[in-house]
């Protein structure tokens, strides 16, 4: 498929320098690019790769265009129209509509004529599958699952009973969806298992990584809004909710009963206490530690960057010393009189 | 199932204030309760959902039994005894006997008749699979393995050769029991791979979360106790052993050789760094770093909250400057005279 | 099979004290030991358990060699050539040749006479299954993807499309190659999905631990040389290179486009930012976070041991108050005079 930039411009709104008839049918990299390819650039950290680009197109802002060596396309937010011009060109797979003949189906199952249901795949019993689902190879849908339209689910996925699922999701390899929550009491002959009985509710457009896990909830449900996307290895507990427009990164971890708010962004390997409520467009970095709620939109952080191993190990010698060191920082002041 | 409040004080050794004939039949949260649910209040953060309860019977301590509006089943342990409870009403699934079509067994197994081996199961050689087993749909279970009575495995989890679990476990999805530790040597070529010819060992009553992997041991065995309850996504490495009614939050990882006492308790996210000894009784704070043994019972912590990032910057520019400071603190301690 | 230990010691270049003709048939730890065993001493936490060890044979530096009770394998590397004498006395498995009749295989595929294909495997079209190749049950290859000789995949392995893997590689179960990386661009109406079009290249003698994702490139593939070893759940983003001989524990995560050098060591729960780039021969404590690229070859860290929990607390409320502590130094430096 070729595309002509004066079409492209016109459908995502952006300047165009250049000619209005080069096609381009591929997308690439700015540093690695070729005749026919387009590509952008978002990160100051790659504007040395712009001049030598042999791209037929480069996407990008105002500001960069006099550098750029030949045709561009001027916009304020280069990534998403790289995203939205790489969709056009490489479009998302299509369900293929069949059955494989190994699938095993449950009773009760309402199944669209225009699903794929891939081979090993094994169904429960009141199922019901929407139209356009793509579920991959042997994957694990448990009793009373919904699946919405033009959701994806690939290979091994593991789908508890009393999971919904929106419309158009993409749901990564190994992903577990319902499983217990870490749900214990103590008593005196140790711990007793807490029934969870709960489902997790998924709204539209949203993604799950590869090997993320989300609990079903204890009593209510999980959920997470619509247009969440989460990474790979993300923890989700049980009864945590999750607003719309969230993101969160690789091996971050939501401990139970906490709400999440919309439109925030967690780095990876984040970590949430349990009952704890982030207000919405909170921006946690990544390795950050929540161990109490957040009423105030902002940025976040408790990164602890590393050092020279030596230099660290002094940083951490005084670390330890850090109450007794302020202690005679006060007996100083107290010698060397008021402090006004 | 409609269960009479009289019969569950008695049951469960609590104090019944309100009406005894009055009966209850499905569990419900203390915010979202109607008529007919019993709930529990063990946090005392939700306190203040008391008053407005609709639940038939709330389980609670003492203390609280007056702010409630109905009925009360009164117990210093609100949340054990409510586990108790929904266990009645919601009771854990039976197996249902039977192995489907699609299920392969290998050679010399011995499956009892009242196990369910569910669809796309594929058993090895020699294994031993006891009464009223459940293998969820997808499972693979290696050479030898043994499966104590009534423990159930959750789809898609894989059990490598020669792995034994005890009586009435639970194994969640994407599990991986057995895998080989992380055994690698240096030399002048590169890494040579140290084979891990030791098993797994798991006890009774134990609990295993979505995408936990427990790898073999190099020579002897991985061992977990009984009684002991992992949850998601925690890693174990070879060679551990873990103690009796020991529970791991999510995302964990223990190094290799360590040994974990009995009754310990690790929050989320926490890292043990290989071949130490933690006591029993041990209570490791989510996201604690334990890098040394630990001889004495207690609780131990190196959480790092995150604050406000330009306040967490100014800190950390603070911190790299530890050991300096401190030399200007001990420069002023030498200037202003005798420290006493 | 007994071996020699002259044998032995000819083979891995050892001195050998004791019995030229005594042999070993299997390995042992050094604590738990009995004739017929070999085992060995590398860490000198365990050189206690040398005086009692039953061991037919000790592998061992030198300098222990006077302890040891009986036979001695003396050598400057007893790890590697303990790994090297267990290959032998246990040997890695051969793959069976055979595919299962349950398996499925889609158009165009190659796959040599030699190989294991086991129960439940699905692979997709144009898929490429070297010789001696073992494929464990329930494994999804997905299409394009190509397998070098005398890989070993272990159950429930997902492979996306376009995955290469080289020769003597494996891969643990649950282990995710190729999905897509967390690609999103946000404008006004939320998330914009960033098609991810490259694949995943992993060189020969590769082994990659269970649950470990590594994500398919955005546009360029994500690269692991040869060598490369990975333990379990262990989260490689998309378009991250991974250099020869580099070993990662447990739990670790490199975010996407960073580059790693050569013969790099990264303890577990290491956290890498996106874009950086790391030198070859580079050192991380076990749970650094590396957040600026790092050009020079040594040990880093910002690993911070927990405390007792109370101590903690102190140590934290002072970590706090850091930047006015370090302004109430500068103004006691002041106070007291010219600090030469």
């Amino acid at each position: 498929m070729k595309i002509k930039l004066a079409d492209l411009a016109i459908r995502y709104g952006c300047t165009l320098k250049g000619d209005p008839d080069a096609t381009v049918d591929s997308v690439s990299s700015l540093r690695d690019s070729s005749p026919g390819a387009i590509c952008f650039l978002a990160n100051a950290g790659y504007q040395h790769y712009l001049k030598d680009s042999k791209a037929t197109a480069i996407i990008l802002e105002e500001k960069y265009a006099g550098d750029a060596p030949g045709n561009c396309l001027i916009t304020h937010n280069p990534h998403a129209v790289y995203a939205l011009i790489a969709q056009e060109l490489h479009p998302a797979p299509l369900a293929q509509p069949g059955i494989h003949a190994s699938v095993v189906v449950g009773n009760d199952c309402e199944i669209a004529n225009s699903c794929e249901i891939s081979a090993g795949v094994i169904l429960g019993n009141r199922v019901n599958v929407s139209e356009g689902v793509f579920l991959g190879p042997n994957c694990v849908i448990g009793d009373g699952v919904s699946i919405g339209p033009y959701t994806r689910l690939y290979s091994n996925v593991s789908c508890y009973s009393d999971v919904s699922i929106g419309e158009r999701c993409i749901i990564h390899s190994s992903a577990v969806l319902g499983s217990d929550g870490f749900g214990i009491a103590q008593d005196e002959s140790g711990w007793v298992k807490v029934p969870q009985i709960g489902g997790v509710r998924i709204g539209d457009d949203v993604e799950i990584g590869a090997g993320t896990t989300i609990d079903r909830g204890a009593i209510e449900d999980t959920c997470l809004g619509n247009d969440v996307k989460i990474d790979n290895q993300v923890q989700i507990a049980h009864n945590v909710t999750i607003g719309d427009h969230t993101a969160i990164a690789g091996q971050s971890g939501i401990a139970g009963s906490s709400k999440i708010g919309s439109r925030c962004l967690l780095g990876g390997q984040t970590a949430i206490v349990g009952h704890l409520t982030i207000a919405d467009d909170v921006v946690l970095m990544g390795r950050s530690t929540i161990s109490h709620s957040i009423k105030t939109p902002g940025v976040y952080s408790s990164i602890l960057p590393a050092e020279e191993a030596a230099s660290w190990r002094r940083i951490l010698a005084r670390i330890k010393q850090l109450d007794s060191l302020a202690k005679r920082i006060i007996k100083l002041e107290k010698q060397s009189g008021p402090q006004d």
